[in-house]
């Protein structure tokens, strides 16, 4: 069965494989003889591993199964062949106590402008709730006091189960995550830290920065992964700090930046624009 | 005869033609015969104008005379298929009284930073043939004193026809060129411009920007044409200033983005990395 | 009757003047007869008008009009003293279609993160209606069709009066402002213009941007005055975009620039930070 | 004697001290009775230390030895008073083989553009003698091999001890100073390092950068204490990478942004813009 995919909303190929001569050549003759259009295309072989990455925006009558299945023949054993299915990625985000980033994601879901379905919001304060509530959305809260971090995780999971989200989004969700919550969501959670990474690990980071009187300070969105602030970057940006500001001010000014680089990230991860090779992302705007 | 590329010093191969069904394909084919490898692919349609722009690097043993000819025969009438030579481009630089922009790119020649090789400068001042002497380069005064525009141009072509540069670049050269200048070196001439374009076309930008009173100033690097500051823009980029920055101020801090600005503006149009679509530029880094 | 500032809540003090020696002496001497700490301190002389001006942040017990009134004999003719109350700015923010500017300011107002008391919320449009209604806030809806400018303008105002904001915010307000309007607010209007002024001018920035093809791209917050685009400019930044942008894109990816320097700019107003000497702004942060 | 300072060549006074309550009023007594006008003041209060730092550019007649004392007298003891004399800052250079940070200082200077007197270059390497010299500057050439680190640092200092410099410059000097070294020229040593401090500390920060893999890279100009790269920051800012950078082209861009971060903290620190507050630094522009 064949689906329409009009140039202004293409459909998305990723590929991923070891690397190897005439790669291109032989995906675009299978696009060609499917008679697709490639409206963008980005490719990138990471010199480090050998690795080749490919993202391409298609636009025709597209067979779904029949062009992955071609293309995994093609490209035999080891490659990765993506086709995600055309619509908005399902997504729920955690928060703590901060509004600002989720509030950007609220109205950027509300208005239109976010390429993504939000299912729920889950909370370990109730703060934000009456925030979700009003714009329309479900809010899950799930205390962690008098709980153990797995106890509290595994209640987590047991709300995020039958949303069944394509991506988590932790939106200033202030608790470190355990390897059993990030096995279940690996390389489907993006999480947004309140520095420029590496500098400033752990917590306080504006403290940090502060006491150590730099003249810049920055956000960063990175996949999560089992060490803390240590997974592959999608996005980060900064901004310029004075003698005069306390650690609040820092912290103050750092909120525009954290929401508008996690906005970035999500715009990216959620348009399929980002593949990661081991500790880093290969991004294709 | 063949030309070894290894993957480090790779061949530059640029197309661009009418957009089309199976262009890559096509192309990819044809580079799949030659045995040759794609170190690194960029491609984009220019959906205003439906035009394929397509710049590939590549390794291998390289018949330059044989893939050109096949590729222009498989794209047919109205493609553009250039493999440019694998040597430093030939650059002539033009000058007034600022140093700068001048001692950027005769320090980066002269360590071996800039992918070209510097075969003269051309002033109409003589403050700068000093410096440019001590460097080891050749220094043409060509005045412009008594002289129509259009007899110091000629003047400045007569010295620029033996050099026989691929491109010329506008160091903070203070004049502007007449047509028939211009249409000797068409989309082979940079200038950097001391404005964020297209704010403050013309004279003294700086002066303008104080009077308007703006928090950020910018420089602009463009291919000249015939309109003054109107040329496709390559690179910006910009600084904060502030109410207590006076012209001169604004002025010297200024000419670090310059500097830098026209810079990255060689690093990209040297390494045969932009096409001009229009009045436009497609650029991949 | 005194009023106690603690160092953490100063008061702000606001003087300008034609300059002439002397100025910060005399000021400083009145401030320490009245045992007041000087907690912040910023002046500037704008040397092409020879106009002083200075911003104070003062802690201890504050007898206002005792302190308003010695300034303004010390100080003499042609001085303007100010001595902001302390309390919130009120404001009324107004709009037409696009929420992301006026989200910003309806999350930052609930969680008290913007220095300032959202009166009531006016647009030309219903889009937005619920999305303040929800955050709490009176929204009053002027709709202009069939009116002439002065008509609308004028129930606009009649809105307006009761209020009795001390700002006015254009958060995407896509309607050009009569003098007659102006008038009633000036120096008290803030706009966000979705370009770097003083380029792209008027209407469709976005699409003039593209068809120029600029590789950086701004906002500005300026004050409004009867020409339009052309008040004293507060605060500008920008981001950079690439050949493959569309307009549209370019405007999605401007959302967040014009957010976050309307938000800066707000911080500026609202904290007394800001003079308007001529068609500039002297700003102390 | 007095001394005449006009206002486009102003006196530059630096005031620190334990904070107290009327010391802006005190200090501008003392400058009204010496007829001196304030052209431009800064000052801070560090709430961290309680130590009140202040910055003034003063025109009129300057009786140097007669203000310092009677400031001196006026703030008590535990003040430090400055009043830099009126003539450039006289530096020395000190390099390993890059040259892309000293050609910078070596134009600036030529063209009058550096606030400051070139006294010398040294070196651990012959690499740049050639463009020392030919820009009539004298290059001292001290190789470290075969040498203790102490034995190589008193040559160093003994060929610095005459030339007496007012500071020294460490345009990408690659070699850690020890603290006998450091403690002759605390608070008087600008280093540039090639990271966004604290980020990417100690050797090949480019390299740990790559492997990250992070989308954004800085410098940092410092003043060098005991501690390799923990003095307090001058002045940092950043450039954009992506996935497709290598450690070597990382490398090369971060050239531009080093000297350009370079040169801005020159200009901060050979103008008295700077103080220094414990780890940090305090900075008027």
């Amino acid at each position: 069965m064949k689906e329409t995919c009009p140039p202004e909303a293409p459909a998305v190929l990723k590929i991923e494989c070891p690397d190897a001569k005439g790669l291109v050549y032989k995906v675009t003759e299978c696009l060609y003889r499917h008679e697709l259009n490639i409206v963008a295309n980005g490719e990138f072989v990471d010199p480090d591993v050998q690795r080749f990455f490919m993202r391409m925006e298609l636009a025709g009558e597209l067979d779904r199964a029949a062009l992955q299945s071609e293309l995994e023949t093609i490209l035999g054993e080891g490659a990765l062949v993506q086709l995600p299915e055309s619509r908005p990625k399902r997504i729920v985000v955690m928060v703590s106590k901060e509004a600002h980033c989720l509030s950007d994601i609220l109205v950027r879901s509300e208005f239109g402008e976010m390429n993504a379905e939000l299912l729920a919001v889950v909370g370990n304060h109730e703060r934000l709730r009456d925030m979700v509530e009003r714009a329309g959305y479900p809010y899950y809260y799930v205390p962690h006091e008098g709980k153990s971090r797995e106890e509290h995780e595994q209640e987590v999971l047991e709300v995020l189960a039958p949303l069944n989200p394509d991506y988590v989004v932790l939106a200033k969700y202030m608790r470190i995550l355990g390897s059993a919550f990030v096995k279940q969501y690996r390389d489907r959670m993006v999480n947004i830290h309140h520095s420029f990474l590496p500098a400033f690990i752990g917590a306080n980071p504006y403290r940090q920065a502060h006491a150590r009187g730099v003249k810049i300070i920055g956000a960063t969105a990175h996949f999560v992964t089992e060490n803390l602030d240590e997974g592959p970057i999608i996005e980060q940006d900064i901004f310029r700090v004075m003698h005069q500001y306390s650690p609040k001010q820092m912290a103050n000014a750092g909120r525009n930046v954290e929401k508008h680089v996690l906005n970035r990230a999500l715009y990216l991860v959620l348009g399929d624009r980002v593949f990661i090779s081991g500790n880093k992302t290969v991004i294709f705007e």
